[in-house]
């Protein structure tokens, strides 16, 4: 793959990224169909912070964060950086320099799947970082990579302008195409789960909302009691 | 072994999970001879708090929450919930309406080997939770699976009824049939470890109050000034 | 190699560990030419605690806390304790009681590749620790080990009287020859990233600021607008 | 727990674990419905290779063998030797002295979560092994255990007397009072998977053996042709 | 994403398939510009044997293999079976009955990130397999997935009708697209290797042969004898 | 720390290495008091081959192996290249062209926390090498590192000159002042084990061989038969 930053790349729309937002990580994953995320290993480095807003990818090398360099300038008010490495890597490739030039910019946060470092700087000053690890570990500036290429962040393809949505849950990738269809779904699983909600609140149970006691039953889930257990299976 | 859903279970005793909480998970641990701990990667999402209650038990198919529906109705009043799966996985299986549904039953908290996700909801109605991972992915509701018969939680067998005590040091099963030796013995413990840290407080020192300078003799470790070791060693 | 515990070793400068504290992990890190990190596995077990000390060594055997007792009475003011076992292992061989010991002693923290326990206590009192783990798996006190020998954690050799610097970021080890120099070179680095911060503040690019263009032009990167690129790939 | 050898157990019936050893771990785990597997990070030394046997278990405190020595004595002709430690532990504790004094036992082979070493020596003495890893890092003689009480060995509870098959599949204990329905449920298992064979190697497809296509529609799943595909999804 | 099938999928050309199995999975990684690899976590379950096809993609629920039934049905002469699962599991979805209906149909062998069980039987049938795991764990057959859309594996997006190269080094992903370039670049490739060979062979230095020693001086590498060394740093 | 390449290095005595490679990892590594593994995740890419050299060390950048290039014309007949990175990587920056000029200069193999690649290549041309991965992932020649300066693998420090021995157990590194008591304490240890597997063949029991029945004895380890277990325990 040859080495390029793409330009003038397409963002997602404002106001689906501001209404995915709202919803929040695994609610527009589950109205996705349970896709999008970008896996556990991504977490965040403070509690309580969820953002939204529109991909700009970086591929490095690992040990390197020279693209990183080169992707500041392709990000704009209202984005979220994107980094992966080629290869596995959680060296120390960010820190509170490029996050004071982000924010200077209006960048809303960083997904990636390598190290950060200067964390402590990076909660005061209230940029939101979710993050592979937590890594001092320094990265040299010496091999090439791409801005705004499609990547795969812990098995998801994100790509630029899709919308990042992130909290405490994690990270979900909605493509830019399917935003709209994901907002539809979303707003009607949070009706379907404020009402749920009310339900549980009023002692229904699940088993009976969502009628699983006739798909325990053709599973073959029996039920005993403690003493019928152990009359069949001894005291184990 | 065929999937069954088991009713009525035998509860540990009130007074004993009260008493086992207060104690805590490390001390408990010792006093029952090192043993009943759930393995160090079940981590607490909040900090600081600690939980003890009778369990009810979960084997569950990967990426499939089907038996936590069962499970809930069977808990009441003073139960922890305890999951896990058949198989390794850390799909997010349990979120904030199970934690209403449980919370409204008076349950105590959740212990999984598995996921969990709307994290920040949990938090902030003070649900507590140990798992093995934060993680958003969704689950079906399609393979069976079993309530409150043995599973077997990080090395540890954990049984319908037995204490649970979780804090931030993890999460330490206490058999049932134990409960009361392990309330005596970590009575014990407590009062030597305060008689402890007042003579540490006073200066004395460990090797002292254990005798474990005979020890340290018996198996050879010399005393050197680092002068004598540089002889011996040269400069490493 | 013979077990042994070697007494009064010599302490790095007072000033020098001062100095270094001052600056944290990653600028000293970076100022060695990124080096003494002693591997992002190692943990804070609280946040936004920098502590800074001269190394006391300790090298146990795994499941076994004997050599940390000895080590206890080899400490004094401004030490901070650097634990690591044999062969791998998480078990909680440090607790409140050793701290209290430590503390009383005017030790300023744990650094260990190993597991701690009670950590709410040691929260609660302010002992700051950064391990491999949380784990309240208890351990014995039957097998020798060493004190204050050098050690390897996390790749890094720790010698007695080492410079140790730990915060948010992980934990540095900076060899007692090589204290001056660091401190020199963290106090370069500081004043060029205090320019650099402004800079970006002011909406310059490091792409600029490091002469980077020239660099991304060498390796061939081209730049491309969406459109163009659409045009050679397609739509990926 | 306190320290215990439990000797004159009781073995499994020979006639059973020959019958069993010869269907193989995979057939046996699902005729059992798909339980008592060891997991899957212990992986055999050698290829080509199945043993079946009754267990002996040993508890080692991590890094210390201690307790295989007394483990041997309780060792007799098909016995398989299942070793796990307190808590993780990848030490060679095992190695060609053991070996040759289980040989010369009629022993059937060891199964252990922790290391091997003197593995050519294994490999060439023909005494077979299913371990955590291959490790040369000696252990010590200095911590008790236990031997034949129960375990778990990755999260499977092993009990003295039950019947171990082991091969290049992995490793499966199948309860004593279990081993006659699990030996029928195998036979079973097998002449229905001849009869699979032979349809497969006619053409025949296990969509249909197996009637799953109606699985498939029930649960939604489209036929689409890739052009029709592509007219839904774009060029991805 | 809705689960689908996709039938009447577009091949690789066979051509291009052979000639590129024939320069191997490192060679072609390079000369595609060191991408296509799916991690290094995918291994080979036999040695010595290098296999090339056309992908059939098959993305699973976790511990369900209802989709690889499904598959099989859309494979053919020439093919390889790529299987991934929505979230991770290396249960063992894949036996010796797919592979004897596999192999009827002509399949070069099975690429997944699961794991496989039979494994005795799939190398003494040739049916070459790379998985994540050797692991008897069975699966069901009772969630929806979809067969021949793009998966991600390792990092790297596999599409139907891509080309699967894979040996003792791992496993390559070549976009059908991309299949000639790769091609000439991996002839090229070759061509300079054999000529690399030679020269070391006779006694030529890849530092001289690559022109690196430029490289080093430009960045700072001196040369130091051992006696200049230790004068330096003293011994370490 | 300044890159830098160390040349006329010392060499270990090579009588030394005969004799303590004849030895093997195991052996020499318990003579030594159990030290200078360099850990379990080494391991060989071939089985039954042992080696022994004087190493030769490089420190490469991750995902860079431009000092492998300047480490083979500081190879002489004998040697054992050693190489690590700065901070992890897995990629495979050794393949058949490194072996086919190493091989060519009489070096008797490799040792990598790496990865390396054309494995089947190295297997048929019988240069051994141990790894910490197979992986085709390539890397660049862009960054500076070291070569002969002491490095750390797998937590053990490996100096220019040190004595490697590499088997199917692992690799030992002994250090070249500690080769000649390394060697005198393997043998006196072959000559006990000698005695010992004699006396194991004869029946005797390393319990009584070892004197350990006292050492359990006064560990509190008691001897119930299965009948007085049960009786305190119940049926577990």
């Amino acid at each position: 793959m040859k080495p390029v930053v793409v330009t003038d790349i397409e963002r997602a729309d404002a106001a689906a990224i501001e209404a995915l937002g709202a919803h929040g990580v695994a609610t527009v994953h589950e109205a996705m169909g349970r896709s999008g995320l970008v896996g556990a290993s991504v977490r965040p480095i403070q509690e309580g912070v969820r953002i939204a807003g529109s991909a700009v990818t970086v591929l490095c090398w690992p040990g390197d964060n020279l693209m990183i360099h080169a992707a500041v300038e392709q990000c704009r008010e209202g984005d979220v950086l994107v980094v992966t490495t080629v290869s596995p890597s959680l060296d120390g490739s960010f820190g509170e320099l490029f996050a004071t030039a982000l924010q200077h910019r209006g960048v809303r946060g960083l997904v990636t799947t390598g190290g950060v470092r200067d964390v402590a700087d990076l909660r005061a000053m209230g940029f939101p970082v979710w993050s592979g690890a937590v890594n001092a570990q320094g990265t040299v500036k010496a091999t090439a990579g791409s801005v705004n290429v499609p990547i795969t962040v812990g098995g998801t393809v994100v790509r630029p302008g899709d919308v990042i949505v992130a909290d405490d849950d994690g990270v979900l990738c909605i493509p830019r195409a399917d935003a709209g269809a994901a907002l539809a779904a979303s707003d009607a699983r949070v009706a379907r789960e404020a009402e749920s909600r009310t339900a549980y609140l009023a002692g229904e149970l699940s088993l009976d909302r969502n009628r699983l006691r006739g798909v325990l039953d053709e599973l073959g889930v029996r039920y005993l009691t403690a003493a019928e257990y152990e009359a069949e299976h001894g005291r184990e």
